[in-house]
């Protein structure tokens, strides 16, 4: 298997090392904004002599973001080369365009790294699939928001400061917005469930709910409720349809997602023969991420051709399905608000059940009004 | 697929009922000692009339115990069907031969069920080694253990009381030895071991030491020191050898496996680019067993012909070489327990850093005097 990498930063070289004690694959062209000795003679511009490479039968993206990555994934598929990704950013928004080229072109499409990092998370629900019947899936999907929440907890520390810590330790970005504010976990999420019910879900019909106004305060609150606070993707079947959403969750400590510690990623789902079943792992980081990008390459040169199902079909989530109570701090008044309060407590209100759309769409007006405003699911 | 089912107990039952619903795969014929109207139509007497019928492609065992078990496979192997099987003392015992078999007669040979019930763990060991290196793994792989310990904790019973609720509830045997003694453990760590180190270990060779001896003062002491009592079973390749233990371990509340509830079992590898990769679900029961034995069959159905590796060499443990200190609760005096002993507390000892080896010989030999006697590893 002759390999041409896309993108050569802390996944690629990762790739890249670990494919050199590999006899049956060798990393022949790197594409790479910047360029070091390690590959300098591997280095090629431009990705036509990439795809035009009648050697080269496999493309390996990690070069991250929506474009130009697709337009030179869909060039390599187009030529009939494989193409295994670790990229969420673009699986979530092309899930459809890529399948559709691997299936008419012949090239296999893998891409287990996009969610859960170094967890065969969706390589073990495909597998789950073909005797089981998946009910629901959940999971703590952000390594960065999991290493916050735990921080706030076991120092009682208030929000930014330890955003500004996990910045200085590399483990958050400069902008925060994709961990914080959620649409990291609404990638993994959609991707995850798009496989596990063969759906094609957009992500923007996610509803999302981040940590960004989670406080000090917040934590003591829900600590003395008994409860943990983890960020979650949720997402479930039933005969009335499929939901998915993205919130603030409190978890009681007999759920073992409550302990989840630092930078791991626990993703888990209920079938209807196997019963719940957990993936634990590191959920980023250069050779965890890596591992699963070569792990995909080995089952290509195994056989397996299509990442996942061809037969998914669009379908918007019906987030009036899932129903549970709500814990809500805010200083706004709220007519929505009141009429769905079941307890007013010291600084926060605990809801009726009320469901998940109803709830997202609550807050979402509360903002407007009260842009400190924050809230977290309760499951029964 | 045509299969010839032997034994339609708890698990033979849930395989013949999650095939039903397959188009692919068909139960023909069923041997079973007690016969009802499931199966009545289909049943024979003789391993034979399975062995001989050409349309049967495939035999699954799930009768359990080496004999005749091991008769059955062997004819079953030798008449170039495929073989499944849940059995772990079957293959425990006789995972060389039943490779061999494989190996010369061609049929598969697949056990993921026989370690770990429902959880994918051999098949994902399996697939880890194809890129990565197992530096070692360590797990709770047995229910019946865990729900005792977890129930003695929770609610400072004592260790006879919690084990005949055990037995009502059909979580335990009659003669529970099995369970809280340790070999049901030690054998699905010694096919893990072989898996994951490509190596053959003879079960009497992993010194195992199990919670028989366990009292409510125990899991008091134990609490006084901030930590959690398990029954893990251990095991690791350093360059030194390969070593594997199963012993009661005092675990942090950092650690995830400290929360795991109840029934559940958790399996975890490291691996050299992984990291440390956790696995979770239920460790028993008809339909997640049975679940696994069907994932076999699709394997097996996808072209997955060996049940892991034909290069696996013998070898002897060496628990020379990991190395903690041990919570020792006894009566008796024992001048070897004096020579490592670092600090006498309150009816207990923690020792200094001792070899696994050197500890369990010392346990037994104050055993001979002290048939009460307690023990547990602290990892670093």
């Amino acid at each position: 298997m002759k390999i041409g990498l896309l993108g050569h930063g802390t996944i690629g070289a990762g790739v890249d090392r670990i494919i050199e004690e590999i006899s049956c694959m060798e990393v022949k062209s790197v594409m790479s904004l910047e360029v070091d000795d390690s590959f300098r003679d591997r280095h090629v511009e431009d990705i036509d002599t990439i795809v035009n490479d009648p050697e080269i039968d496999t493309v390996v993206e990690v070069m991250g973001g929506v474009e130009p990555a697709f337009t030179f994934t869909s060039k390599a598929l187009k030529a009939g080369k494989n193409l295994v990704t670790a990229n969420k950013a673009l699986v979530a928004a092309h899930y459809k365009d890529l399948i559709a080229l691997s299936e008419e072109y012949g090239g296999a499409f893998r891409a287990t790294a996009s969610a859960g990092g170094s967890i065969p998370w969706l390589v073990n629900l495909e597998r789950a699939k073909r005797v089981d019947q998946i009910l629901n899936l959940s999971g703590i999907m952000n390594g960065t928001t999991n290493f916050i929440l735990s921080k706030m907890k076991d120092e009682g520390a208030d929000f930014d400061d330890v955003l500004k810590e996990a910045q200085c330790l590399g483990f958050a970005e400069a902008n925060p917005a994709a961990d914080i504010d959620g649409p990291d976990i609404r990638r993994k999420l959609n991707i995850s469930a798009n496989v596990a019910y063969d759906v094609l879900i957009a992500e923007d019909d996610i509803p999302t709910f981040g940590i960004r106004n989670v406080t000090a305060k917040d934590i003591e609150n829900v600590s003395s409720l008994g409860l943990t606070l983890k960020l979650l993707g949720v997402s479930g079947k039933t005969d009335a349809g499929v939901y998915a959403y993205v919130e603030p969750t409190l978890l009681p400590g007999s759920d073992v997602i409550a302990h989840i510690p630092a930078n791991y990623n626990l993703i888990r789902y209920e079938g209807k023969y196997a019963g719940v079943q957990s993936y634990m792992g590191e959920g980023a980081g250069r050779y965890p991420t890596a591992y699963n990008v070569v792990e995909d390459l080995f089952d290509i040169l195994a056989g397996t051709k299509h990442f996942y199902s061809t037969e998914a079909r669009e379908t918007v989530p019906d987030n009036s399905i899932p129903v549970h109570r709500y814990y809500v701090r805010t200083g706004a008044e709220s007519a929505a608000l009141s009429g769905i309060t079941e307890e007013q407590r010291e600084g926060f209100v605990l809801t009726k059940p009320v469901s998940v759309q109803e709830m997202h769409g609550v807050i979402k007006d509360i903002l407007t009004s009260d842009p400190a405003a924050f809230m977290a699911g309760i499951p029964e």
